[in-house]
């Protein structure tokens, strides 16, 4: 039988299951990555499993996010990630390196490799034909260690690209046509496929865009073939010797078809405050703007940035526009100085920030209240950016320079001028000079991991009790995001690594006293939420600080992934209404009653009772076995201690 | 009789008063210069004091302070001091556009001309033959309003400069050699008039890294001729018209008079905390560094940047060491971008940071405890840098650059490579597009200011009572800055439009119970201090803070220049023990009894009882009755307010 690619690349790492979409399988993992915001975390975990040395192909860490240093926190954290990468036998890349996922996919994409980052963003690495998925921390410590990753087969998802994109139109606007049409849980429980005639016309790093944010469809992972656009991405980083084709079967079939014809798709724009409020551009123009910011990992390429300079060359940003650039990596921004693009967008008023995440997760750039900012960033959740009362707009580079001109939006076809294609360097600018490699084994089990003043120690779990009495400490509503559960931003970013001290951030986003009532309260609490609940960011410290405060059981109507493993992860029962209608039954304040847990749970049939109410919920989770087994003991790191 | 240059340009803005040391002299000014740190309660001081326009000849309003934007704080400031000077007839220029200092050098410099800045390092423009002036905020307000400058003629100092760097030598050790000489206050109530054959060797921006510093020695401003230096400096910036030669008569006396030879002077750095512990680089080479900042208006030239571009270009920083830089303006990160120094530093491991003061006013890049940080900046006060144990080091971009190659400090002679010497380019990346100029007087005056949330009403103060009881709330050593009464620094500085926030971090860097403290004494309080108390940057918010929490009288042995003018500003009584052996007899909490106040403030001679000790404590003031008028009033805002 014809196959996916995505069954491919699942088939070539399977070690455990069957490829039947809702079952459990395993799979080998070739390569992690994590972050500084989700690494230390990591690091700790490492130390806290015992670990000798990482037993993947390649493991980096990267330190992307935590970059602006208004204190000695963020410093100390990188001595930390440094010392661990050399304790453990990882790469470390080195502050100013760049944005983990342009950065590993330049030095470290293999076709066909399987990868877990601690990043939900993870997946863009699916652009040349990697198998990689976005999970919460602990999973990529598991993983270092050499344990196989473990999820539900998901469905595979064939998106069809026909026809070739218009002037003005690039992949950017690809993906908002997707979540345009699909919304923000759309692609949960999928891998997406892209294939057909389409595919020609997009380059790599197009791919990563639309990869990229796959993550904002919820989806598993995106998959695209590697074929001559990978090969030449390869060719211009020196590395063709990791090239190998890989497509799927002519004539294979998918779980969910669909088609896209690329020549159909306009500029398009996601309204505040979702990625999924998308519109066209033009439906929109002339609505005043305060900033417009180009960067990120969903636009992460040369030549994302190369054609915003191409337009905004010889011109000015508007004066009452703040025209920021974040370049990506240190090698993006190499070869765009080498080109001359850079002193274009410095000669055009642009606002030159250093290499990394920055504004796309809050560190800096935070946009007036009241006014409009455009960004090429994936995400636009309430808050993100650091300004409460935010108006984030997410859209194309070619959208936001033609803006940044006009300080209204604009749809680029109205500016006027020909559409640049700003040719780009045939070889790119690699230097890995800022990316140490493993220690060799015996000088690395002699290093000291440096743990500075914010390093705190990972807080111990108990086990789940038999019987609970919960208070519903809070309701949330439909996609409630990570970013409202944990936010990141310049204020709690930086108390990644110190749990008792970013748990007084949590849920900032939806009710602010929450930590204090949490405390007030002995014996722990539930979580009422709505459907898609912990969708975005992969950050497990959504999970594990409100379990520092008490948390043991979210009952909501859905999961996102990531956040659902995570809760599991760290001993947080995520059990899901039978009846959805009975979330519209439950108050804040009511007590839940759970009895028998330990029999329920393995049955899959949980009975609540809400005693403030006289009212009996029934409930059910999608645990395996094994996380079952997890949540008893209080989480994974307990359950791994008690049985080795 | 032949006269100095200071002599020259005193005496030609001169409205009143005798040029005798000591003696208080109103000049007309010119220019003014605010930075958005301080320009914003200027611009609320605008708005108190009912201008309609400014009636400078040329004000402008930079915006390099605020630019971390980590919540909406900064983005509506910057929104406010645009529409401020829309309203008021100022330039404003924008976020991304540089550090005040050199941006007005290049583009706004007249030789000859007065200026006062809301920012110590205005003196930095005594480079081009400008008699430039640091104040507080108000003074700068009153001059926008045309009012003349009042200060304290000052003595005369003549530097006279003889001989030529040696390779790896450069203006900043100059700089260093006075302060290894002189220390913080060796050049308080003096200009410091550099003169001599040496002059021939320094362009005009190593000038301004002489002259900015200047500040650190406490002086009132420092000058440098407008000669040839000067001529090419604006032939560059493509603005010869403005030139005109001003120099000393031959054979000018002054009042002290000293030589550098500068072929004597060696790589020097000063140590942590304090920019006169300056010793040799050679003594202390070999220090282990994790971090080099380069930038700041205390290295602000392109040559500063090209020198260490040349010097890494081809090689890498240590893996240890974070490498940064602050480029201070768009022009001078253009000229970089266009020679390819911008190239170079990113391939060598630089983290290239927007343009603007950042990390030297503890905006960002904040360092590791217990990591040695080398900066080419100014300052080094005790957590300034933002990290509260910090370990901050003052050198030259030369001892820079080659400390973050080997990862230890070194100097630059051990390097082991040919001295560079960059060639520059004649004509600078001149872009003005940033920078708006005044709107029209018609069209200014429809503007309205647009307040954002972070924008509080200037408080108003109440008059001086004839009888004080006042416990002393704090004893402060000596030569404490105004970082440690108002600190800087990512947390506080975007509070500064708003006092009652921001008064929360008062006196944070010596004692911070302080606030809470003050808050709970009704009637007011003291402060003791020691010698040279408040120097370092002009912010009027060390007075105003500690004055909305109560504070009434200061009590020290001797003041720094600019915050013992906005002490008198804003009602508080700056008082200096007339024996300074008392200072040792009082301690916290012991109460002082000021009686009689107006006839002893008029008098010059006041008597506090030491009620707690039954000591009898002498005291005297240096304000002119013009300031003692404005203390009596509660400051001089309300004191405008009653006789307009």
């Amino acid at each position: 039988m014809p196959r996916s690619l995505a069954h491919k690349l699942i088939g070539a790492h399977l070690v455990e299951g069957e490829m039947v979409p809702g079952r459990e399988i395993a799979l080998a993992i070739d390569q992690t990555l994590t972050q500084d915001a989700t690494g230390t975390l990591v690091m700790q975990e490492l130390e806290a499993l015992g670990l000798d040395r990482a037993r993947t192909e390649t493991s980096v860490q990267y330190v992307d996010h935590n970059l602006l240093q208004t204190d000695q926190k963020n410093a100390e954290d990188h001595r930390f990630l440094r010392s661990a990468c050399r304790r453990y036998g990882l790469w470390f890349s080195k502050a100013g390196n760049g944005v983990s996922h342009p950065t590993h996919m330049q030095r470290f994409g293999v076709p066909g490799a399987s990868m877990v980052g601690s990043d939900s963003h993870t997946c863009a690495a699916g652009c040349m034909g990697m198998l990689a998925i976005g999970v919460g921390g602990l999973e990529v410590a598991m993983a270092i260690a050499g344990r196989p990753l473990r999820i539900r087969m998901p469905e595979v998802w064939g998106v069809r690209l026909t026809g070739s994109l218009r002037p003005w139109v690039s992949a950017k606007d690809v993906i908002l046509e997707m979540l345009r049409r699909h919304g923000v849980s759309g692609g949960v429980h999928r891998i997406i496929e892209y294939h057909g005639p389409g595919l020609a016309g997009l380059a790599a790093m197009d791919r990563h865009v639309i990869a990229n944010m796959g993550a904002e469809l919820g989806a598993t992972t995106t998959v695209f073939p590697s074929d001559s656009a990978v090969w030449e991405f390869l060719r211009a980083e020196g590395r063709e010797r990791d090239f190998t084709v890989l497509t799927a079967d002519d004539g294979a079939e998918y779980d969910v078809e669909e088609t896209i014809d690329l020549s159909e798709v306009e500029p398009l724009i996601a309204q505040p405050s979702a990625p999924d409020k998308v519109v066209p551009v033009r439906e929109v123009a002339g609505t005043a703007i305060g900033q417009v910011v180009i960067g990120s990992s969903a636009n992460p390429g040369l030549r994302d940035f190369a054609i915003a300079a191409a337009m905004v060359r010889g011109r000015q940003a508007d004066p009452a526009v703040s025209f920021d650039v974040n370049p990506t990596s240190r090698e993006i921004l190499a070869d765009l100085t080498r080109m001359g693009a850079t002193f274009d967008l410095i000669s055009a008023g642009a606002r030159i920030h250093q290499a990394g995440c920055m504004g796309c997760i809050g560190m800096g750039q935070a946009p007036a209240v009241g006014q409009n900012s455009l960004r090429t960033f994936p995400r636009n959740f309430p808050g993100r950016s650091g300004t409460r009362e935010d108006s984030v707009w997410l859209c194309s580079p070619e959208t936001a320079a033609a803006s940044a001109l006009m300080g209204v939006i604009t749809d680029p076809r109205d500016l006027g001028i020909e559409y640049p294609e700003p040719a780009l360097p045939e070889k790119a600018s690699v230097n890995t000079a800022m990316l140490e490699p493993p220690l060799p084994e015996e000088q690395a089990l002699q290093v000291e991991l440096l743990k500075g003043t914010n390093v705190s120690a990972l807080p111990e779990f108990d086990e789940l009790p038999d019987r609970l009495e919960l208070p519903v400490l809070l309701k949330a509503g439909d996609d409630v995001s990570t970013d409202e559960i944990s936010p990141a931003g310049a204020r709690a970013l930086p108390l990644r690594s110190n749990i008792p001290a970013l748990a007084e951030f949590s849920f900032a986003g939806v009710d602010s006293d929450y930590p204090q009532r949490a405390r007030d309260v002995v014996g722990g609490h539930a979580v009422v939420g709505g459907d898609n609940y912990g969708q975005g960011s992969s950050r497990e410290h959504a999970a594990i600080a409100p379990r520092y405060l008490g948390l043991r059981v979210v009952l909501a109507r859905s999961f996102a992934r990531i956040h659902w493993q995570n809760l599991s992860n760290f001993g947080i029962v995520p059990l899901e209404f039978d009846d959805p209608g009975d979330y519209d039954r439950i108050e804040v304040g009511d007590v839940l009653e759970l009895s028998d847990l330990r029999r329920e749970l393995s049955d899959n049939e949980i009975t609540i009772r809400d005693t403030s109410r006289d009212l009996v919920i029934r409930a059910r989770h999608r645990l395996s076995p094994r996380q079952v087994e997890a949540v008893l003991a209080g989480g994974v790191i307990p359950l791994i201690a008690t049985r080795p």
